[in-house]
C-alpha cells in the first residue's frame, strides 16, 4: 500500500477496514418470485439477500455485481423494472450497482455479488456464539410465513394483516446499518447470522457452527398476528420457528455485558433487539415458553431436498 | 489501512496493489455446453470465462465465487465433476474457489464472480487505445470457428484439425499471466480485451471504446487449418474474423517501442504475440490483408439476438 492508497482510502472513510468480505446469492423466476411479485421487488430481493450476508459479518458494503440471464423474448419493460430494482435496492443500502454480466438462460436468473470492508476486530461469525450468551433477533417472527400460507394454501387473513404479511415476501430488508453498529461494538465477540432459511434451522446452525446449544425462551411475534394463528387453529411458535423463511433478520448471540448497549445502538436506527433466549453449553436446542419445553428440529429451507414454495 | 494491513498485503507480495477488480460471468448448460463437453470442462470453461476479464485488465486474481443453479434431480456425481472442474480451473490460474451459493434453478447455471487486484498504472482498458499503436493478439485464429463447424454444421475434419478444434472448444485457456506481464509494461499506455464474443465484433468494441479505427494486416492462422478451409471452400479470413468467438485470447493495442518487449515477455510464458495491424484516427475497422481490401462488419455473438450455438 503506497502512500496514494492510503490517503484514498482516508478519503473514503476506509482507512480503519482490513478484510474484504465476498458473498454471492442467486435468485430465480421459480424460486424466487412469489405470486404477484413485481420484476422491480424480485430485483430488490436480489440485492437484499446479497446485502444481508454482509450485515451479518458486520461489514460495510462497496458494491454490488449481478449477471443476469435472461430467458429468450423476454420483453424490455421487464429488464428495465429489473434494473430499477438493483439501482433502488442497492441505493436503499448505501451502496452501488458497479457492473455485471448479460446472457441468455432458460429462466430470469439475477446471480448476485457483494463485496464489503470489515475491521478485523469488527467481523460477526457465526462461530462466536459461546455459553452464556444472549440470543436476540432484529425483528418479530412470523410474517412471511402468514405470507406463504395465504399464497400456497389459500388461506385468509384480514386485510391488514394479509398487507403486512404480503409486504415482508415482497419487499424483506436487510439489516445493513444494524450489522456495522453491532460490530462496532466489538464484532469477534458476538455471533451472528441472517435467519433467510427459517428461524429454527438458523438456530442449529449457528449452534452448530459454535458448538453450543441454546434455550429459546421467547420469540417475538407481533400480537395481532398471534391472535389470528391461534383463531385459525395455527400453532404460532410452529408458524415462527418452521414455517417462516425468506426472512432477514438477524441472529445474534452477544455477551450480557454488551446487550444494553446493543440495544439502544440498533434502536437509534429504528430497529427493535429482541431477547429470545441464551446460548448453553449442551449442545442442545430447546424452546422453553409458553408452558412448552421441547427439541426444536432443525427444520427450514433446504435446497433440493423439497418441493420449492417460492425460492 | 494501518499497519498490520500493510504488512499483511507485504507479506502475501500484495503491497503494490492498489485497486480492486471485481468481475462476473454466468455460464448455462443449454449456451455454453458443447455436444461432447464433460461438466468437469464447463466448470474450467466457467473460471476462465471469469478470469479472462481479470486477464484482460492486467489484474492478477486473488480468488473466485460461484453461485450454483442446479436443476432438481441432477446427479451428484456430475457435482462432483463440477467442483472438481473449478478447483481445478482455479488451481490452474493459480488461485482459489473462495465460497459460494447453492440453489435450484431449471436448468445447471454456473455464475461466476472473479476478484483481482491491479496497480493503478499497471491497468489496462478497452478505451486506452491510440493511433499509431501496434494491434496484437495472444494467439492463432480459427479453431473455434472450426469447432462450430464440426459440432453444429456436420463438418468432417482430420482427426489432428478435428483434435484441435474441439479442445479450443471444451478446454479454453485464460491468458491470465500474460495480462498481468503486459501490465507490468505499462498497463495504462496498453488498450486491451479479450475476444470472446468474436474477432471482428471485439474489434469493433475496442476501436468504439477508444474512439478509433483500426487496419487488420494479418489474421495469425494455423497453416494446415488455412489449408483445410480452403480445400473445404470455406474463406479463413472470415472463419476467424466472424465465425469464431468463445476464444479468450487477448486482443493488443500498444505503443510500436513497447511491442518487441511485450513479444519477449510473453514469449517467456510460452506465448507468441501476433502482431495483427494498427490503429487508425479514423474510426472505420479496415481489413488489408491478401489482396483484399474490405471493411469488417461489426458481426459477432450477441446475446439474446441470435439462436444460440452453444454460449
Amino acid at each position: 500500500m503506497d502512500d496514494a492508497v492510503a490517503k484514498a482510502f482516508k478519503n473514503e472513510g476506509l482507512e480503519d477496514f482490513e478484510l474484504i468480505i465476498a458473498h454471492t446469492d442467486m435468485v430465480t423466476e421459480s424460486m424466487d418470485m412469489a405470486p404477484g411479485m413485481s420484476y422491480r421487488q424480485l430485483a430488490k430481493k436480489a440485492v437484499v439477500a446479497n446485502l444481508s450476508d454482509l450485515a451479518s459479518k458486520g461489514a460495510r458494503p462497496l458494491g454490488l455485481l449481478f449477471a443476469w440471464g435472461l430467458p429468450s423474448g423476454f420483453k424490455v419493460e421487464y429488464v428495465i423494472e429489473l434494473a430499477r430494482g438493483l439501482n433502488e435496492g442497492a441505493l436503499q443500502y448505501g451502496t452501488y450497482i458497479l457492473g455485471g454480466d448479460l446472457g441468455e438462460a432458460k429462466e430470469l436468473t439475477l446471480a448476485g455479488f457483494a463485496m464489503g470492508l470489515s475491521r478485523r476486530d469488527g467481523l460477526m461469525r457465526r462461530s462466536s456464539a459461546k455459553p452464556g450468551q444472549i440470543l436476540a433477533l432484529t425483528g418479530l417472527m412470523g410474517w412471511t410465513a402468514l405470507g406463504f400460507k395465504i399464497l400456497f394454501e389459500g388461506l385468509e387473513a384480514p386485510r391488514k394483516l394479509k398487507d403486512k404479511a404480503l409486504k415482508s415476501l415482497y419487499e424483506p430488508i436487510a439489516r445493513v446499518r444494524e450489522g456495522q453498529a453491532l460490530a462496532k461494538l466489538g464484532g469477534s465477540r458476538i455471533g451472528c447470522m441472517d435467519i433467510s432459511d427459517g428461524l429454527a434451522i438458523s438456530l442449529h446452525q449457528l449452534a452448530s457452527s459454535s458448538m453450543v446449544g441454546a434455550v429459546l425462551t421467547n420469540i417475538p411475534m407481533d400480537e395481532n398476528l398471534k391472535a389470528f394463528a391461534l383463531d385459525q387453529g395455527l400453532d404460532p411458535l410452529s408458524l415462527c420457528l418452521y414455517e417462516g423463511g425468506e426472512e432477514y433478520e438477524l441472529l445474534i448471540s452477544l455477551p450480557e455485558e454488551v446487550f444494553e448497549e446493543a440495544r439502544k445502538s440498533l434502536s437509534s436506527l429504528g430497529c427493535i433487539l429482541h431477547e429470545i433466549g441464551y446460548v448453553t453449553a449442551e449442545r442442545r436446542i430447546i424452546l422453553k415458553a409458553e408452558g412448552r419445553e421441547e427439541e426444536i428440529k432443525p427444520l427450514g429451507w433446504e435446497h433440493l431436498r423439497e418441493k420449492p414454495k417460492i425460492r
